[in-house]
């Protein structure tokens, strides 16, 4: 497994300044697989996470529920390597393009968003 | 043009009451084309639009800037046909597949995620 940097960390702190962190100091990050198109998860980053995101190649987040950096995979070993980042609009929104080490989710799939929302309404739920 | 709805309007209000809409009293919406599984844009939603999202086959999404239940194309036209959305692992962020009318961003792209990230360090910007 190789991570490879997007660019440096001062071009990262450059990059990461001209966004826009306007949800609570957070913006959003969708994350799709490189080779398959599959969208894995979706999560928040901060300034911070973005820089580490770009000058490392690995997918980090900010935990909102930990309140802290979060480097995906530090202890599932399930890291997501960084291939493309692709920015929305008004830069509020990032779009990552990754190869998936194991899965992306904690339950064990390979995505988060592994349920239609149709089984939220079956009979006895 | 069809829109064709998942579920009845009990169903939705079901559906949208087992999620979890803890940013601020919205979740994540990532939107997928379904055809070309090209992700075209992120937004959020409040239980309401997930409701009608869910009741009509058309996306809904709360506007965070004008602050009110936003139809994707109601005044542009380019709405967002509903044929799959799926719920991540903890309820708080929903993957839409869609068949997209015209371009999903106002800028007149096809995606919100046409530029990449290494635009934003070359000189001069």
């Amino acid at each position: 497994m190789k991570a490879e940097p997007l660019m440096s960390e001062e071009e990262a702190k450059k990059a990461a300044g001209k966004l826009n962190y306007r949800h609570g100091g957070l913006l959003v990050v969708v994350v799709q697989e490189e080779s398959t198109g599959q969208v894995l998860m979706t999560a928040f980053a901060n300034r911070e996470a973005v820089e580490k995101t770009l000058s490392t190649g690995l997918m980090h987040y900010w935990s909102t529920s930990r309140k802290r950096l979060w480097l995906k995979g530090e202890t599932s070993g399930n890291f997501q390597l960084v291939k493309e980042v692709l920015v929305d609009c008004d830069g509020d929104s990032l779009l990552a393009k990754v190869e998936q080490i194991g899965v992306a989710c904690h339950l064990g799939e390979k995505t988060c968003f592994h349920r239609n929302i149709k089984e939220l309404i079956k009979d006895g739920k």
